[in-house]
């Protein structure tokens, strides 16, 4: 049975978000990482019938889909632990001369309830309870969240995981809540609704570019945090290439072809230069690809729109097959390898498109000229990969300046699957990859999203926010009289 | 004679700064700061003539011009002061495990070319060579700055003075690009145009409003810093009312005036209780409001704008005359008051718009219920003050917590005129104040905005940016492996 929920109760369950946000700016820093971790307590508690339940939703593996429960615990831990040091409140302290010279102090607190989006690719990282929630919580803003129509019963488990996560700690349940229902009006009530004051999302550049526009739109503008993926190019490089084929072509087809090619990160174009060591190389790529099993994709529009791109991609004028992965069923995600020229890549921007899912491109360049003009014709990427050697890197620093304007993050060897939830990671970059360039959507630093500063000048102590008071109970570094302090300096 | 620039003129400008961006990138945080020390001597060194050409361009007297003069200095020094410490950077390193773990690092480099808008009230600091310039190039950013029409000869001996720091310096004089021509065209074709990465602007509403649009209607949307002013509101609240009517009438009246009432943290709003305080209040406001002396404004189109905005005021239903300035000419502007009640402040909407000028309301509320519910129907501020005693407030903290939510600096007595350049300045708050309250145009966190991260992935260290590589060469605090770490922890 599919309960569509009405615009009165939309309303509702909006409204008293703001006092889910005001709970939360309540509570110290230290009590927020409790409470978070106690969500993950309860995330990590779910048994494998969760797994069973997003496996039948989503056709993701089950290991897959154990280690990202863990991978979504860890975003909870980890983003608790570092909001409880105090880095994101980021107090500043001018003590003033007690005259002309007014006491001031800042600090970062939540910007308001935040709506999120899930991603259908990530059923427990990127969506209900993902790492967006969990950073919106970190930041000190209440949620409210869009049921994701590609796998509501897992959602519906992560809500009331969470659900259990604020009754433990003693949270009232506004802090998070549950829009049921997947239809796009649900969605875009909730961006336009005057209470919500960010927005986070993954999934599509439509998507995710019609919330911006809507958000952009309102009569109080508000920040979209939209993660839309990309192609992440990888250059391969002369003096890498000639030691690397085998090896290079394996790592390439694995991780274009890892989960089904169902990877924001996944590395969807391939440039190399024309040189003696192509034929083997080209020769490796096609061997690595034909080994590749078929596999059902996240949904039958995913795979309805894989194969619309890959067919699109097959058409134009000179892109070439180069091979394709095995076939055992027709409802699955085939791998395949195209190749066409540099000129013809410069050419057409069609051949730029992500092709979500498990087909790549390889770009067949006639000088490192070239290559740099590729990198100028880019658009914004997650990733940019240099499959390079010291040398080749230093007979081409031109290029890696150009890559950093690029993207996000940028790699030396490896390829870009796999997003580390670190401090030092960047997930995100230019338009399209993202809405917003100057933040994260993994990693603690995503907490940064959501916060506004707030000034207090002149304010006896007893009123001022734990984080700016004199004695500093909650020990946390500030800048004081323009100097970093620790708790202990001051 | 008045020459307007040609499209083409101003193609060429806009995508010669992507070479000052580029070298920006290439000098280190030191060099970096020596370039805005050296730009600050060349500010400074500007004779009287400068201050004789900005008086006869804005009215504003030589003593306001010459404090502002050498405000605009310290904003070059502190910002400068402020990169050099690597704060802006926000290095984190990840050293990984050398094995599935990768060594990530990351650090902020500057997001590309600024266009930068200058405002009229503040020929100096928040113009060419204002916070928004300062604070661009601070983060590594080259800047196309758009010549002021109401001061275009101080505007262009300030571009003037920053060639010649360029030019001592030895960087090129694409770092800061002057686009002449006073036409609102020009400043869309600027917003526009694909090399820019982000605007700063400081004006009204409407224009503010308009570049954020076009900023948001880009194939690639871009962040817009419009800083549009407030109406500031100050509530009174009784304990303090009783002791202090005459130097709070004074210290209001002088701060609604100053400058002839043409700052954005201009107090428009009065909030008070009815009790047996008011009508000495209300007595002491008068006689203050009578001493003021009438004065020039900026330019007639303020004075034209002022004058419609005061008398549309005086119109509204519920709004009585309280008492006006002197009048000594018919092309100045004259300060006047009004009063309301709390009640008719509620029902209209038009009585808590801007009235840019020496204008002020004392709205007479009923009870602190009723001041609850103003602030909550408020827009968004730059400031909020509270006139109080510590007993006021401890009666009264749900109206210091609502009012968090509403603005970007909130004060305890004082008045919100004198925007201090110190880190813990947030100027800035929720719309309509800015078109992004994440950020101040104030401080030298104003840098912050202008800024994108970018990661490295098992980069070796030779191709690191100097905040990144493994000796810290820059001597930056950062974020090792989780914890953060000084240069001589490391």
């Amino acid at each position: 049975m599919f309960i569509e929920i009405s615009d009165e109760q939309i309303d509702a369950i909006i409204n008293g978000s703001l006092s889910g946000y005001r709970y939360l700016q309540h509570i110290s820093l230290k009590e927020r990482s409790v409470l978070m971790h106690t969500i993950a307590d309860e995330i990590e508690a779910l048994d494998d019938g969760l797994l069973e339940i997003a496996h039948t939703e989503s056709a993701l593996p089950l290991a897959r889909l154990r280690g990202e429960k863990a991978r979504t615990v860890n975003q909870w831990r980890s983003y608790a632990d570092a909001v409880k040091t105090g880095i994101y409140a980021e107090a500043r302290i001018d003590k003033g001369d007690g005259a002309a010279k007014a006491d001031i102090r800042k600090y970062n607190k939540g910007i308001g309830p935040v709506a999120v989006f899930g991603a259908s690719n990530f059923p427990f990282a990127f969506s209900t309870a993902g790492g967006d929630t969990a950073s919106a919580i970190g930041a000190g803003c209440s949620v409210v969240f869009k049921e994701h129509p590609g796998h509501p019963q897992t959602s519906q488990l992560m809500a009331q995981a969470i659900g259990r996560g604020l009754e433990k700690f003693g949270a009232p349940a506004s802090v998070f809540s549950y829009l049921q229902g997947g239809s796009h009006a649900i969605g875009q009530s909730l961006v336009r609704h005057p209470v919500i004051k960010a927005v986070a999302f993954t999934g599509s550049l439509g998507a995710g570019r019609s919330l911006f526009d809507i958000a952009a739109l309102r009569e109080e503008p508000i920040p979209v945090f939209a993660e839309m993926g990309s192609v992440n190019p990888v250059f391969v490089l002369p003096q890498y290439l000639k030691a690397n084929q085998t090896a290079l072509a394996a790592a390439y087809v694995q991780s274009l072809t890892l989960g089904v090619g169902q990877f924001c990160t996944n590395p969807g174009l391939l440039f190399v230069l024309k040189d003696e060591s192509l034929a083997g190389f080209k020769k490796e790529l096609r061997a690595a690809i034909q080994t590749v099993d078929d596999a059902k994709m996240l949904h039958w529009g995913i795979m309805r729109d894989y194969n619309s791109a890959k067919s699109k991609l097959s058409m134009q004028g000179g892109v070439e097959l180069l091979g394709e992965g095995r076939v055992s069923a027709t409802d699955t995600g085939v791998a395949a390898l195209y190749s066409t020229t540099g000129t013809a890549f410069l050419e057409n921007k069609a051949l730029a498109a992500e092709v979500f899912g498990p087909t790549g491109l390889l770009v067949e360049c006639d000088s490192s000229a070239e290559l740099g003009k590729i990198v100028e014709s880019l658009e914004g990427q997650l990733t940019i990969t240099f499959a390079a050697t010291t040398e080749d890197i230093r007979t081409n620093t031109a290029l890696l300046d150009k890559a950093q304007e690029k993207c996000g993050r940028i790699l030396f060897g490896g390829m870009p699957t796999g997003v580390e939830v670190v401090y030092a990671m960047q997930h995100g970059g230019p338009y399209p990859a993202t809405t917003d360039s100057r933040f994260t959507s993994v990693g603690p630093d995503a907490v940064k999203r959501f916060l506004r500063p707030v000034s207090f000048q002149n304010w006896p102590d007893e009123f001022l926010p734990l984080e700016l008071k004199d004695e500093n109970p909650l020990q946390i570094e500030r800048i004081v009289d323009n100097r970093r302090a620790l708790a202990s300096d001051e």
